[in-house]
């Protein structure tokens, strides 16, 4: 973790500390600087990287504010977390259906990048929150970047094990949104009815290098997502 | 406009003049640095924003690259700038139901951060998209802080009213999501059945010096409305 990130993890869980509330005034840079013990450059890094995640806004001239997510148990759909950190009130467990290797469909090989003749792992599995299902996720890994994954993993965070076992660095990500009506199977998986509401999430993640890893097909339970986005103004 | 927003828009309008691909490389920092005759700083700012925008990404020690988004017709959630952009070879057009002076509710009331006797606009619209429906519209707005609209403003876009007629500048937002069904009346407006899925978009929009102004809840036609976002890894 980088110099600028970590001071503005301190600063975040000095805000959730002091209990500081939406609008309430940050100390100035000049002392923030000091406090730190740090470059200017590197506070206004720490403070941009705050800025992007939603957690504060600065105004010209006025000074540094913070801003609170005021809604519990939603879905930060920017986060490349997972659900752990929104619901971690909550007991979230997976059951996972399939674990093969297998070679891509043409969207699939289109997404990551790669032809149809290479290895990808296809994980599909079910998301509980509360023992009430959340999601069905199928996904798609590229085997020459995650080249092993086993139930064990894939029944825990994978992003975790590409982070922390493959020491991958885990950068942006694409993401389209469709609402629709479950298939009869979708509605068998998540114990709902047939041609009831789904949100149908595609995502595809990419590595800091750019290079895209991960396919996505998540379908979800309407009656156990909500999700919030803090945006920054673009 | 800022140096660096200008410096930015450029960059985008040449990444879209000479087509470039995802994953394609940009001129490095010291070229852009000659080519727009500015600063170090201003270049990285400028970059920093279309990195923001999931225009482009960085690469540590190996140069800045091209993202360009894969599909036509779906809406930027992350954009304060309308459907209008995202939409922009379709006919979107407004017919607006109900325009008054009230007092909020208490949710109201709340979320724009003012008291239960002060004034709002209420603006109740529907939007179309090419004659079909492509969501129902309820908005409030602080009169306080929008002292004025009238039927043509509601038709049209009332946030570029806000920017160009009022001066004011549109900061960040808070964005929540749900899936639901449809009630009968959502049904009626929108030209759907009762019961059919629903996407309902709760947005609180803040001034760039953190006084929130608009608050929105917008029921999406499922049928007519898929979303994007390039997320940036937070």
């Amino acid at each position: 973790m980088l110099k600028y990130q970590q001071i503005a993890n301190e600063i975040e869980l000095y805000i959730e500390n002091q209990q500081m509330q939406q609008g309430e005034k940050l100390p100035v840079l000049e002392s923030l600087i000091r406090k730190f013990d740090t470059s200017k450059s590197t506070i206004i890094k720490a403070l941009d990287l705050l800025e992007k995640k939603g957690l504060i806004f600065q105004v010209r001239g006025s000074g540094i504010f913070v801003r609170r997510k005021k809604r519990k148990n939603y879905i930060n759909l920017l986060s490349n977390q997972g659900f752990q950190k929104d619901l971690e009130e909550f007991n979230i467990t997976s059951e996972v259906l399939e674990l093969d290797i297998c070679k891509p469909t043409e969207a699939v090989a289109q997404n990551l990048q790669i032809d149809m003749n290479q290895d990808v792992y296809y994980v599909k599995r079910i998301r509980y929150i509360e023992e009430e299902t959340l999601c069905l996720e199928e996904s798609y890994y590229n085997k020459a970047i995650i080249p092993y994954l086993n139930k064990e993993i894939v029944t825990e965070s994978i992003f975790q094990y590409i982070e922390d076992g493959l020491g991958l660095k885990v950068g942006f990500s694409d993401m389209y949104m469709q609402i629709g009506k479950l298939t009869e199977q979708e509605a068998n998986y998540l114990k709902l009815k047939n041609s009831e509401p789904k949100l149908i999430m595609e995502s595809i993640f990419y590595l800091t290098n750019g290079t895209p890893f991960d396919y996505s097909m998540v379908t979800y339970n309407y009656n156990q997502s909500q999700f919030y986005i803090l945006g920054t103004g673009i």
